[in-house]
């Protein structure tokens, strides 16, 4: 097996120390390096300070193969990279003639005027190899140590990314040798984590030494990601899914999909599919439903609508909603959850209405129904599936999973259909 | 000057280096600290394993005086975080009656049975103080190590904000010493930040050194941050309040609002004030505005509902939008989005109707009206305001966008009412 080389990323910048930019690079470059072939064995971020950068650089050449730094790299006076490079790799900063001639035509492209401090810009350590920025006028330097490499790049994000995807991956590629690793997520919904893992512990116990599982919990639903290193990509994902498939008979039934399948998509897809169109009623996800089906691209093939009916003579009104059951049994009822299902698929002429109504917190609760109790409903061809749920005491944390929970609730009734037809 | 304490964040987790999840808690982390007058120095990520985290417990253990560690603290065997601490602070791992207490009333709660893996997460460090999950299973741990503080907290974001907001951000100013410093933020909508940081130069020049400004700025908002730092506290906030008072004559209509002000709650007061009701037609924001509103605790005093007119038919059925009106100007012009806000309000019999129509995108653009053209409108009083957006590319940020731009609109009918009566 091939030596699976480790990257360390390295993030400089105060403003992401103190929370006031969120840094997106760091995840994006860990991605491309997964995907490149190396393991990233850490990332740190640091500050504008001479003694915090030379300190990390210090400890990512005691453990790392590469080293990929963002950030630190403007013309003002409190990036310090550069500076930092140098002392670091023991050579002077002097000025780089192929960098300067990039930053001045990138200047003249522009119809502006090279500044001094612009020109400053091509000053590089002598050690380094400069790659071009085609976005930007921060230079990127590459630097050999042995078998080891520094990178360091501009931490404008798109500037970066166009650095990293044009110059510094192939270099990449043709400078380590790495070994293949691939990775397959499983994605379920509708069982926590504790008791998806006790009903899987004979299959994950069973796999290969080369083949590895974690768990990504998230609210409603469970990631299973299988990672397999190897020397063959096409054998290693063959194996992959051959472990997929013995997963099924433990949990196939809470499986909606794999790698970026979301759950909304993969119900869409389904209703595409099967030619049905949908329509929702809310009452606590207050619009978040709607919201969680529309916010994938070409939803309107399916969706129709929905209605918001917030208040009680709402539900009366434009689902048709009984009185004398929100008399009767209130709200948030199973008689009331039904009524708003098949009220929105009637009025709305779809094939299938979703309903939500519940206690979301943080006020409104009862002993009977105490903050956290919904009720989801499914309507579909005459059926009208129901389910309650007691969540938690967290108003947005309730929306969200009552929103999963009745997609899931879709998710089971149009997989019971197409099972049906073949 | 009082010393400012030096923190480090610490994430745990695979799916973090390989670039899996976004890490979104060390941002939120780092905001927190800053406010609370922490210095974060260092972010660090490391995978799940011992090697990895007892290295890097050591090395913060070096540098700060706080270490805040989210991640690895799951049922499951690959969750190693709790094991790690009691080996780097030499104690046992027991069961802790406190936290089996909590584990077991989260799982009573809920109607669920408590697995013998759950129970296992009550297994704590015999060093450290648990800390109340009340969202979830996995206690937090809080070690004093002489002058020293390590938190361990669960990584699913929504417990560690919950966790951190009402334990750890108390217990850690009771327990260090720091410098005074006073954030104010100044919250404003409706202006990109190049715009307002002309407007308010003169004002910004004017500051004194002792308080600092920061824009931060986000979809549709720019939030104005002041951090006055000195000795005493109730001094800087007068001083505080009377820059605020001078910015007024340079952007006072763009200021919605202070601190944890949301543009959804300062509305909702409004409406709630003034005995007002809301109802919300969407095309192109799909419910999302709806959820903007809902996800408010107490929306219902204002709130009657709302329509999601996704396909045509249903703007014609259930607003009363002519067809005449759709065949003529289409479904994403000022017209329909006048008759929606118009006939949303009549329907649902509110005071006020706030509608949405456009093409989100990233597919259905035509050379008139392209991705991103929505129109919005506001109705009230017989009156109805109506604005045309031209947004971005991404649908999301358009569906985004929209909603925060129509609660503008809301924002600006309501403060001219308000105007009018006194």
């Amino acid at each position: 097996m091939a030596k699976q080389n480790k990257a360390e990323i390295l993030t400089i910048g105060d403003e992401i120390l103190y929370g006031q930019i969120n840094d997106t690079n760091s995840q994006w470059i860990s991605k491309a390096l997964d995907a490149a072939g190396f393991r990233t064995i850490r990332k740190t971020t640091v500050g504008d300070g001479r003694g915090q950068i030379l300190q990390a650089f210090r400890e990512a050449a005691h453990r790392a193969d590469l080293v990929l730094i963002t950030g630190g790299l403007g013309p003002t006076a409190d990036d310090l990279t550069k500076p930092c490079l140098a002392e670091f790799f023991n050579c002077a900063l002097s000025m780089n003639e192929k960098a300067l001639k990039e930053v001045s035509a990138f200047f003249q492209s522009k119809g502006l005027e090279l500044t001094e401090l612009n020109r400053q810009q091509a000053m590089l350590p002598d050690c380094c190899e400069p790659i071009t920025n085609e976005l930007g006028t921060a230079p990127g330097m590459w630097i050999k140590n042995g078998d080891q490499v520094f990178v360091s790049m501009p931490g404008v994000p798109f500037e970066m990314k166009h650095m990293m995807t044009r110059y510094i991956l192939p270099k990449l590629a043709k400078t380590f040798h790495t070994e293949v690793v691939y990775h397959r997520v499983i994605k379920t919904i509708g069982i926590g984590e504790s008791w998806l893992s006790e009903k899987i512990a004979p299959w994950a116990d069973s796999l290969p030494d080369h083949i590895s599982l974690a768990y990504l919990p998230s609210l409603g639903q469970v990631k299973l990601r299988l990672t397999a290193s190897g020397s063959d990509l096409e054998s290693l994902k063959a194996e992959v899914a051959g472990q997929t498939e013995r997963l099924y008979p433990y949990a196939g039934k809470y499986i909606y999909g794999f790698d970026n399948d979301e759950i909304e998509s993969v119900v869409g897809n389904n209703l595409r599919k099967e030619h049905l169109t949908l329509a929702t009623a809310e009452s606590c996800t207050g619009g978040f439903l709607g919201h969680s089906i529309t916010r994938i691209p070409g939803a309107s093939d399916y969706f129709k609508g929905g209605v918001i009916a917030y208040a009680n003579e709402i539900k009366v009104k434009m689902l048709g909603v009984d009185e004398s059951t929100l008399d009767q049994f209130g709200a948030v009822s199973e008689e009331t959850v039904r009524q708003m299902a098949e009220g929105v698929a009637r009025e709305m002429g779809t094939d299938i209405g979703l309903a939500t109504t519940g206690v979301a917190g943080p006020d409104g609760g009862s002993p009977e129904k105490p903050v956290g109790t919904v009720w989801i409903g499914c309507h579909f061809r005459g059926e009208t599936i129901i389910r309650k749920l007691q969540l938690w005491k967290d108003r947005e944390v309730n929306i969200q999973a009552s929103s999963i929970a009745v997609l899931n609730l879709l998710r089971i009734t149009l997989s019971k259909t197409i099972e049906e037809k073949t």
